[in-house]
């Protein structure tokens, strides 16, 4: 089955995008896969398989690769002897801005390239911590309360201490800091601005309970993978997070009753259903005195998530089976017809 | 002063689109302007000037005319003798899909392209007005009260009669019915979903007083169009607006109180900034027993709402001189660095 992996991208999460590609790529064995790089200035680079090695990426020996355009259904590879097209669904794999802010999405669909990932609004609505808050609200799924800070308002928040302070528009723990009283305020104050303009401040609950659920969706059926209770560390730091995404060994179900299996799952499928429709995404909840809130939704779980999945490649195989695509317009101009005859012309 | 208007696209204000760029054309005069249609089928054509008419589009004869790819930092021309790169900013005029829903925001921006529109997040925010909702709400403006109805809970609606129907999704009235009794509410519902799987219900107020005012920021500084009182019809339906869209003869400022001016401006310039900023847009409010409610935001108006400035050219050229660029991110691979030489590779 032909898939091409797009990773990269002009994010912050650029180098853990290229660790994730390359743990995919092992996990995808059987499948014809092909890779394209985005770089950090948007050139897309078609990568030999048998370089799939982060040093191919530090060092730039990318540059060398032939260089691809998107264009209508597919990246066009141009040669001395004219230009190849090269079609193939896509898994966008391009963590953090680019691949999860909606950009890549709008790109493929325009093009009408089929991809597994989110559509752009789902991507939009998940990259803005905030947004997820509105949305999940919406659809009748808690959240924790929250503050939205920005520069002009950092001296507003009324949050009790402890309490989280996060990027709005960053995934991967960037920038994010607890929080325990006000000497600590004003440097994680900073770091976070330093990456974005715009903070959610949330309150920190100790010793919160946490599951992570990933899943997807194949006409309205969704499938499930097991449950995780994540490792007890306060919040995982880049490095952390980095070498998280390079999981590749099938974790253990958590030991919680099946009554929260299924709040959990019920949780899952009113936030997936239909925006997330095309992507296999990853649900961060905490559990709290036995109701399940929303932490986060990763639209493009690092490593997709691979390891939640007893048959990750089965999993890949059904979403491509069944890939959205953007509904046709069809332009008649009617309205310029009779318009133009009214005038006479 | 160089200036691209890019029109058309796969939307059903494909048309209307054309009429605008069109309209704008005529309120241009001076500006070193090009043309680039964008067909229904995502197709881009460099378009003379001397052929801006309605009838070259619904004729096809834009089809004989030079195909252009996007690339980076511009519009690509190929010829028999190389290619050719336009460079020019774009002013985004496609209204509805791929204009208003953040498609070609998304793609100008990763392709280095200063633009006059919304960018992809502003573009989604008002794009979909169950979200312009929820970011009003955010910002302290105030909107009626709605309710989000889908095909399966089409039979759950509470608001009482009278009441509007809107597809989320779409400007320009289409698919939008007022329903005053039972009687009328299968037809209005089935019309709308013909173009939306999600619908929005609002209470009708008759003769409520409406008030549209246009505006634009640079470097945060909100220069504000006259205040209009659209015209006394219920709502305008598709051909009323088309016509609307051609409008280019300045209006005159409605009759109301400084006071009413100010809470107008006021609305509009906490909806605007910094969300924004790069586009020039027309907010549709509502007055209702002095206070003032948001209707709906045009984030790309029709001909620019061109008939509300006193001097357009200068508004174009302000903005111009201002575009916001995105960020540039450098990736420094210092994590892929760091774990290479750990792993002693």
């Amino acid at each position: 089955m032909k898939l091409a992996i797009v990773f990269g991208g002009a994010s912050y999460e650029h180098e853990i995008s290229i660790v994730s590609a390359i743990t995919v790529k092992e996990k995808l064995v059987g499948f014809d896969l092909s890779f394209i790089f985005c770089d950090q200035d948007h050139r897309f680079y078609f990568v030999d398989g048998s370089k799939m090695k982060a040093v191919t990426f530090s060092r730039g020996e990318h540059r060398k690769m032939p260089q691809l355009t998107l264009v209508k259904g597919g990246f066009e590879q141009r040669g001395m002897l004219g230009s190849k097209l090269h079609t193939m669904p896509i898994l966008n794999l391009i963590h953090g801005g680019d691949g999860e802010d909606g950009t890549l999405a709008s790109l493929l669909d325009f093009y009408g390239i089929p991809f597994i990932g989110p559509r752009k609004e789902a991507a939009m609505l998940s990259f803005d911590k905030h947004y997820t808050k509105w949305f999940a609200q919406s659809v009748g799924v808690k959240t924790l309360p929250f503050e939205v800070i920005t520069p002009k308002t950092r001296h507003t928040i009324t949050t009790d201490y402890p309490f989280i302070v996060k990027p709005a528009r960053l995934g991967s723990s960037i920038g994010v800091s607890i929080v325990r009283d006000a000497t600590e305020l004003d440097y994680a104050l900073d770091v976070a601005f330093e990456f974005d303009s715009v903070l959610l401040i949330e309150p920190f609950i100790s010793g919160v309970k946490e599951y992570n659920l990933a899943g997807f969706g194949v006409r309205g059926a969704i499938t499930y993978s097991i449950v995780e209770e994540p490792h007890k560390v306060e919040f995982l730091d880049f490095e952390k997070k980095y070498l998280d995404f390079s999981r590749s060994s099938t974790v253990t179900h958590a030991s919680i009753s099946p009554e929260l299996v299924t709040q959990l799952q019920s949780a899952f499928s009113t936030l997936y259903t239909p925006l997330f429709e095309g992507a296999l995404i990853r649900c961060d909840f905490f559990e709290i005195e036995g109701e399940v809130y929303l932490n986060e939704i990763n639209p493009i779980p690092g490593s997709m998530a691979n390891y939640l999945f007893e048959d990750f490649r089965g999993a890949i195989h059904q979403l491509l089976a069944s890939l959205p695509m953007k509904k046709a317009i069809t332009i008649t101009y009617d309205y310029i017809h009779s318009i133009s005859q009214a005038k006479g012309k």
